[in-house]
């Protein structure tokens, strides 16, 4: 095989632009997973959704090239060098691989547990609840709008390509949820994660099949949700104002897990 | 009370400079809070270490800044109105407030329950993991090198001034740690958390008086470990790798507090 004085595989790398690369916007159609690892998960859950790959010359060449080549060869996509796309697209100096997809918009399975984020505000908070929830096998993640963008490229990154194994759907209201058919109201537990809840974490098992529910990073769930289901608090000491939105989120499911062994 | 323009407190606010700021360098003499949270923590828990507090001229005056006045006024500190200070030290935006303080270097409590972090490498990380141990009642954190600056500003503003409540100090290895006074080996537990581990957290009450160890982000603690203590595993899907390092820490100190109320 032709290499040429980076060492690269020609012929294995599209060298022509291919299209426009554009910043990305929330109203986009596409959006990019930013590193090797999240654009394997790409390719492996959304295959038909990724429309190109770009790679960085600076890519050391090896197996996990070999591999990324393979699977991307398989789908009939040439990955492109092009190092203009990781200048718009990536502030991060360490992402050399970048995967293109259409944003897909799958329902929630009502019969199973769900996380609810009302109105969740950063990015990287959301990619550390996405991961965190896929390691204890919750897949089905709502979101009350305004929330963060989860086709963000920052949350796809921070997810670590958690989002294409989940089910992500957004809500205009609480009540668009609970009454739709995604949500399963039916024998659903509802548990809303609050600092003014009196049932403490751990004091009692959380049903199997349930709704986790949390608020905004700095304003908790409104003092409505005290009339759904049974509030929930995780105990702290009152030296700090509240356990962060990633970690509040983890403890409980950790929590949940432990309850439905 | 005389106001400029702007709406502030000019006799409150010193507008000649005290002496140059630079940067944050691991080895200057003094650190930085970053926002108004943490020069609170700061002038409360360690009014004899802090040098200046520099407000910006865009803070909005109120009942806030009354009390940051009132503190510093008793403690003999003349609050500087500097903007520089916040071009120089600050990236973001939303910072009006910065308490400048020495360096100070707590031992540790041999009689309580501590935190090993071995090699950690993430500033964001090491403050939500201060905070975190905070909100459980944690107050000791002992750190192997190499490790992150705990009083990197980064860290010391994701640990929204928890670092000014606790005892965090660093030695040369595990070993030193282990054989020194802070430590208080007799009697004490130790934990390493690993992915090699076979005890699964939440089979077996932890110990009240424990060190609770862990690895470094990308590479975990390694194997030697195993023989450390009585290993533990947080109970994952196989669907990612492993827990984020702050998550792991917050998981252990829920479960550490449940087995010792």
């Amino acid at each position: 095989m032709e290499k040429n004085n980076k060492g690269n595989y020609k012929n294995q790398v599209g060298q022509s632009a291919s299209g426009s690369i554009k910043t990305y916007k929330k109203d986009s159609e596409v959006s990019y997973a930013l590193g090797a690892a999240p654009t394997f998960e790409l390719l492996k859950k959304y295959p038909q959704q990724t429309r190109r790959v770009f790679v960085h010359s600076d890519w050391e060449r090896g197996a996990a090239s070999e591999e990324l080549f393979r699977i991307c060869r398989n789908l009939g996509i040439e990955p492109e060098e092009r190092n203009k796309a990781f200048s718009v697209l990536s502030q991060k100096e360490n992402c050399f691989v970048i995967g293109e997809f259409e944003k897909f918009y799958p329902a929630l399975d009502p019969s199973k547990t769900h996380i609810v984020l009302v109105n969740p505000s950063n990015s990287g908070n959301l990619g550390t609840i996405l991961r965190t929830a896929l390691g204890f096998g919750i897949y089905d993640i709502a979101i009350i709008r305004p929330g963060v963008d989860v086709f963000d490229p920052k949350t796809v990154r921070a997810s670590m390509g958690a989002v294409f194994s989940l089910r992500v759907k957004y809500f205009d209201s609480f009540d668009e949820y609970l009454t739709g058919s995604d949500c399963g109201m039916e024998g659903r537990s509802f548990y809303p994660f609050m600092l003014k809840a009196t049932m403490e974490l751990g004091s009692a098992p959380l049903a199997q099949r349930c709704s986790l529910i949390f608020g905004n990073e700095a304003t908790g769930l409104p003092d409505s949700f005290l009339n759904v289901g049974e509030s929930v608090i995780i105990r702290h000491s009152n030296e700090i104002d509240s356990l962060n939105l990633p970690m509040a989120v983890g403890i409980a499911l950790y929590e949940w897990k432990r309850s439905n062994r």
